[in-house]
């Protein structure tokens, strides 16, 4: 497995759902970054399971304890290590799916790369509990990354039918802290109505609903990137693809510019107050993987829970014959409510590692 | 700049639109393969310019020159290196770009990246040029894939409004060769006939238009990928934004997997003739970022190209004031329809060097 | 920091010698292997201080926790976590070398490197003790790696004067636990006895000595490794200086070979029951940088303990005037005693990361 | 095979001695570096065969063709690709050893490795000829580190029992200057005197002669390196380590230290013109892995040419007996003699790259 991201910042997530615990390595941090823990705790909880009748019953702690890199809430510059403890962790629910792969999970998959001694319970290291201490770096990236003038805030843009507006050409950190003040992280109230609906409905019917989140950050400083494989597009997909679920990526106008006219689609560059802006963002704040200095704004794309209560068709891999699953236990009817956090957490970190590794060409 | 991918097959690209020559370096092929070069370049051609009159009237030979790596047509196991030189190099052209940056091009960010000293003539390393010895290295690793019984293929899914039909869920060699033989990768005739009105409509106003790319791979072994940070999905995607005007990518059911439900989306595993298939797929053949043996299906969307005819707003950047620009020289009014071949190399050269890296798991 | 190495295999060193814990995690571990946890922990207690009048007073329990990775005594194939507690942390004693630098210690180059706010206490992550969790994943890969025919050991070629006789041309499992099991890791008694008479007289003059420690790696299949900056020796070599205190490394005849002939200096092949040997392994098992299946023999020079109790000459860097300075607290007169293990934990990693890499290249 | 080193400046090696040409990328140049093409030539020259009746008679210009990320004699910015053609190759010379393997060179391990399928005339891809493209980088970085007030030179510290007195404890460029001017490169010119005679003698017996090489970089800032894996003694053994025939590495006072007591070998620091230095140098400039901001020192042992004109014993692959061989064709007695500039590239090469990752910690 390769549990690994970043250049500068290199993060290791280490863990699997129903082991002793779960957790992070992150060398490479800045020495001196004074970390507002409570802050942190409060960002973690935004990815909380049991925070709301929308989401799993599971219910943790997940306070992380840091074993080395924070000493009296201050990067050290050695490798930091936090630790996540799995306090709730029943795993006879996950004994049946080792010989009926649940559809369009990874135990199937798993079982092939792997071999059937890996112990999978919960989805094991594939499972989304692993978000949590991706979280933890991530939300430690977003503190170092708003005391340089940088905000990052996500949103949910659709759930099943829902849909919330587009953030504003220029968002801030003042609309951010309003979207993440709220259980569901919308813009609009009333869209995160239609969305609760389109969830409770799923979950009624024994299913599931996708979602699409955008993310956007603000304040990154112009000529982050490289061209070809180096580029923030590069990264933010490779790093974002990491999360469970998710199943598709498009910065700025992505796929609609696939159908659209250059004349349109192209941003004029403007002079604006003696800065060089453009008058719209179709690229997302890219060109040629390069940052411009506008918001940097992408979508992602998660599929439905494939842990539905509805009864489906799978195999039987024992008796190497068809039959039906039930999936007992505890399950988000929407994995992209929770997953909010998690992608302005990997965006910061992504960021935080671009510019620390080239800070050498003065973007920092 | 990275113009590096690839873990066990090191790919490294150089070169600059207007410089001598363009080239690549591949690190890891295995030893003892014959590549028929023949084969090589008419797969080649598929991204030549030129070779249509909807495309740029750039005309080069193209043809790669093998210093290492390949003796009497077969791998030595031996860095690779192939060299193509830039024959047909007007720089005149470009001048212009200087100061006043073409709109949602790289003009911009490569000078603030990497200060005026660097020669950006013709998008400099950033032109779509840099996927020639892109597409030499794909081709080769399509050549040893094919020997291994997988098969790549891409086709025009969509430009602008035109739209092609959906891959089968089995697609296969031979209907693969049948798109690449037409002049627009298209399966259905009456798509291509849209398409290149669409295009040619674009050209006639002075305007581009973009396009979406399907590329699928049969014959992928199941297992293929790792959980987390080095999924199938991740080290596609990271590489696919390498290619120029890339905007999004989506794998299986991709953006539309978040407008459904679980019931609807999951893929019920069924036993056919003694092997586990999934009754649909829309997974992409990658569950948890491991391949399922099941086709691996993604696409990618192409922004317009950013050089247009048209007359565009840009700031005079010695000036700092707002001004005009018209672009004159060569572009294709639609990158999208010769990235067909550039997409299938690419994912050639990863899963080749996944295959490579994992061999140790016995997928291949 | 980048406290990183391995490529399949990537191992990630955290923590600092007076934090909370210090520990490890392990990245490309394969999964089913069962790991004796009693046989680990008597080969981590070779390192462990307190054990011998000889080394230091700083007495720890070690004894590593796996947070993940490891259930049961099996590996899961996720990454592994192992994490060993600082008991015993005083702090006190280092307060003073913030200001006035230990001679020849890294106290001047991280504060150079990191600046005053990095708590470099008891050396913090440049200390010693990083080698406890360095033992813990080399421990694990020798006991992987005896299962398949291949088995490591060390001895203390020499401690100041005192000399032990050289490996023999084929040393076995047996010779390697044999000196395993003395308190100083000598093939020769009489050596192991004048070596603690030179420790025991630096450590009654207040000074310290150095060593040199000789591994061999036996059943290392023929073949691992790449030419030039892949090889068998790039790669230890880039691992054993990051042992702290090593400043040199030579593999079979080193800096012998360079005053010899070739005649002298090269290894005849010769066939041998039907397998091809050397008649002598003057090229220490390693030629092209790629191994020969003869035993892998390397020497690594480790210098005196810097902290000797001797008063030395050091700056005060507040006043930026000479000053001295009297080292409290403990130490040992000599580091490379209690390296031993070490140096086989590293060499045991090194080797396994490169045959889990290489395994499509089929040596393992 | 991985024939690449380096992080911020990736380095990668292509080619064998009897292909077309063999060459260098190196990818994250800084642009607008001014590069002396001559001067380039003038340090190229120095490990040219053919210069002295000393080497080997194999006569080529070796001068490199930039095929991009050099324009007009300044960087781009965008990958550097620089090719030597092979024009003078004789490859009946090497059937031979085919079924023969010459001791102690890399034909045995090369076939183990990549089969009989890969061409291995000449030393193929392991042959000394591809340190030809590694003087071309190392070479530019040279350049320019020197424009930094970095200065890199080398001389051969001994060739069999010959040997050159140290370099002084601050060596500097015009030192290394006259030392670059002599045909033997040595301090002292009875050394040098001496040095030709051991050569000549191994020369007229049939036979050659090892030698060790002593480097050392004046100037290179302090704070430069990481503790554990990252260290500047880890990152040179590993690129050292790349030059065929390299068996071991010692920095500063090296295995020397492992005899000495702590009080002898550390270096006290003393305030010299507000400035803080070192009395002495036994560390070589590093501690903890990082730089002192003393000179950089560090020896590498060369082994003697494997291909000795003497007959030797070997085995017939083809028959499986014991046989003997006398290898014809030209090799150089003495390989250290052309290694110096070698040595000194490499090691340009990897202070420029570590400068540049570690830019974001003020040390360049």
């Amino acid at each position: 497995m390769s549990s690994e991201f970043g250049k500068a910042l290199k993060i290791q997530i280490f863990g699997a759902s129903h082991g002793k615990a779960i957790g992070v390595v992150a060398d490479g941090l800045p020495a001196g970054e004074r970390i507002d823990e409570d802050e942190l705790y409060r960002f973690l909880c935004r990815r909380r399971p049991g925070s709301s009748p929308l989401t799993t019953a599971r219910n943790e702690a997940d306070r992380p304890v840091f074993l080395s890199g924070l000493e009296n809430g201050v990067t050290t510059g050695s490798p930091l290590c936090a630790v996540i403890e799995n306090s709730d962790r029943r795993s006879g629910d996950y004994a049946l799916f080792k010989d009926k792969p649940r559809p369009s999970h990874a135990d199937y998959t798993a079982l092939l790369r792997y071999g059937s001694e890996v112990d999978m319970r919960g989805g094991g290291h594939f499972s989304g509990r692993l978000t949590a201490p991706l979280a933890v770096i991530g939300g430690i990236s977003k503190q170092i990354l708003e005391k340089r003038g940088i905000s990052i805030g996500a949103h949910l843009k659709t759930v099943g039918a829902a849909e919330d507006e587009d953030f504003p050409l220029y968002p801030d950190r003042s609309l951010f802290d309003a979207i993440a003040a709220k259980s569901i992280a919308c813009i609009s109230d009333s869209a995160a109505e239609a969305m609760a609906r389109e969830i409770e409905n799923a979950r009624l019917e024994l299913d599931s609903v996708g979602g699409v989140i955008e993310c956007a950050a603000v304040g990154v400083p112009a000529g982050l990137g490289s061209p070809m494989f180096d580029g923030v597009e590069n990264r933010l997909a490779a790093a974002v693809f990491g999360i469970p679920a998710v199943k598709g990526i498009e910065f700025g106008s992505g796929f609609a510019a696939a159908k659209s006219r250059g004349s349109d689609n192209n941003d004029p560059f403007i002079i604006d107050g003696g800065r060089i802006i453009t008058e719209k963002n179709d690229a997302g704040g890219i060109l040629g993987g390069i940052t411009t200095a506008m918001p940097l704004v992408f979508r992602a794309a998660f599929k439905p829970t494939p842990s539905i209560a509805k009864t489906q068709k799978t195999v039987d891999l024992s008796r190497m014959e068809n039959c039906e699953i039930t999936i007992p236990g505890r399950h988000d009817p929407c994995i992209a409510i929770r997953a909010v956090p998690v992608i302005e957490a990997v965006t910061a970190a992504v960021i935080l590692d671009m510019m620390l590794e080239e800070k050498k060409y003065g973007t920092v």
